[in-house]
């Protein structure tokens, strides 16, 4: 028995994962509701938050019922949302979860789930924490721990501790702008990181290429349509040797390698950790990135190597993250490896 | 009498400036003298390294020297140098004091001192400690110190620490790739931020405004060759009215937001404490960087406020930084206002 039990509830995009852990990090429960469609109230009516905080409550029960008596020993849960949080445990700001904007997100998870304290935090940072505590940067006291889905998501731990900011909001590292004249992004800039090194930015990479008609075989696939290729139709050609679709993942590459570029000239990190649902297809073009890093990052000649590795937890990662936030007290306290 | 005094000594391009503090920051000996000219060395002979060691002894000698008495107080000198300092205090990279790199300025400094301990850091790093310990960032958890120049410094305090990352390179914000098809930079890449919003890309983007005829008066005052236009002609011309130079400095002020947003995506400072000596020509476009910041920051209307001031210690900031580290026995120990 490794003392307080936690749950960890991530809330996706397309559904909501809920674990519940030990202090030892060990998943004692699972459990998994697709993620409502919150539709923005146009008036009053919040019903579409209400049923992402009922979906959440909902993912705490059946946890509940699986731990059975155990559940006497939980303390609290963690929740992770994508978006940004704000200190007491609003959700600020969020254009992949619309009309979650506003959402007070602890008081009302907190009123449903009784007696279990609530912590609240950007999906990414709970990822972050769950690779830093239990994954690929366990030991690290600078990392940064880079998701990879639709957009960009990130965690950054400085001086061994997460880091969050003056007001929540830190880690926002998919809309920093490498492109000023580039593609526009649903944030409202043009040319943010996550247009260009995201899936959603391997779709836009992949359609030019199909559009100047590199990517015959891949567009034929697709019915013909270059419009038509998606970000999973280039990864399974390339996987399969189509060099085409091999040299638009060489182009992610490069631009995922830019942004890490960036942060290493900002923050000096020991290692990256990529994760996130693009992470298989980063397996093939890992050695690219590495290189173009090297090339990208300053005086990369003086410098002790900054390691680039994928994470380990998969899509636990989130999950596993938001309950160790759970254990602490104070969102902004020191979390590192039990 | 406030406890200890420390030397803090500020190695410019130009200049070498040296300083003595007590334990409240107060400025008891001032002495400067010129940066020597390093010559790359192509076989053995680092007379060139020698010679700024020579003059860094030498501000220590007349800061002593004006102390009398009072230098038996006199417990550590803290060094900032331009470039990448290792934990070791070893001069790793420095593209902006040729000849340097590679220099254990931490060894030779502490040889030529005797019995003072040295502290080596980032010149930057170290006009941000000054401003978090007196001066416009005092008080603040959360702040990013820009120092504007030829290039653009920076120093970070995240979670009431200076942040160094793992190898005591981070705050390397000038090299922040802003657009990959920009102007190339000493550094080897294209499109840094530094060749944008310093010093040297307000002269690159006022001889491009002067080549496509919108600088005419300034033109014709630096004798009708585009080519010769200087960063200053353009400041003076904008603080005189001159409309084509106030839309430059418009133009530079619209990069510097641009960085300064990605860098609150990043870390959501509280704010930015703008130095360096491109601050006076800022004054002119304070109120436009501060809309511009507002546009490109993700989710304005859903934050706090991000400050972004001036800084007030001047070009003493960097000395007075290495002054306050010198009372540290590690540079990476916890620096705080007294």
């Amino acid at each position: 028995m490794a003392g307080q039990l936690t749950l960890g509830i991530d809330v996706g995009g397309t559904k909501i994962l809920g674990l519940a852990i030990d202090g030892a990090g060990a998943v004692l429960a699972e459990a998994k509701v697709a993620t409502p469609r919150v539709v923005p109230a146009e008036n009053d009516d919040d019903s579409g938050a209400e049923a992402v905080i009922e979906a959440i409550a909902d993912v705490a029960e059946q946890l509940r019922g699986t731990l059975g008596t155990e559940a006497a020993r939980l303390s609290a849960a963690g929740v992770g949302v994508p978006g940004l949080v704000a200190d007491d445990g609003t959700l600020s700001f969020a254009p992949n979860l619309p009309g979650g904007e506003g959402l007070d997100v602890r008081g009302r998870v907190g009123r449903r789930l009784g007696d279990l304290r609530v912590v609240v935090d950007n999906d990414a940072t709970c990822a972050a924490v769950g690779e830093w505590t239990y994954g690929a940067a366990a030991g690290a006291t600078d990392a940064v721990v880079v998701t990879l889905g639709t957009g960009i998501g990130g965690g950054l731990i400085v001086n061994n501790r997460v880091t969050r900011g003056a007001h929540g909001f830190a880690g926002e590292i998919g809309h920093m702008v490498v492109d000023p004249s580039g593609p526009s992004c649903p944030c409202g800039k043009r040319g943010c990181w996550e247009r260009f090194a995201s899936g959603s930015g391997l779709g836009r990479l992949a359609r030019e290429a199909a559009h100047a008609g590199r990517l015959e075989e891949v567009v034929r696939l697709a019915g013909g349509d270059p419009e038509a290729v998606r970000a999973e139709d280039v990864t399974a050609a390339a996987a399969a040797g189509d060099t085409g679709a091999q040299t638009v993942l060489e182009e992610l590459g490069w631009w995922l390698a830019l942004g890490l570029a960036n942060l290493a000239n900002l923050l000096d990190p020991a290692l990256f950790v990529l994760g996130g649902g693009l992470v298989d297809a980063l397996d093939l073009v890992l050695e690219p990135v590495r290189v173009a890093f090297d090339d990208l990052v300053e005086g990369r000649h003086r410098r002790p190597e900054v390691m680039i590795c994928l994470a380990t937890l998969g899509e636990r990662a989130g999950a596993i993250g938001a309950g160790v936030l759970a254990r602490q007290d104070d969102r902004a306290g020191v979390v590192g490896p039990d």
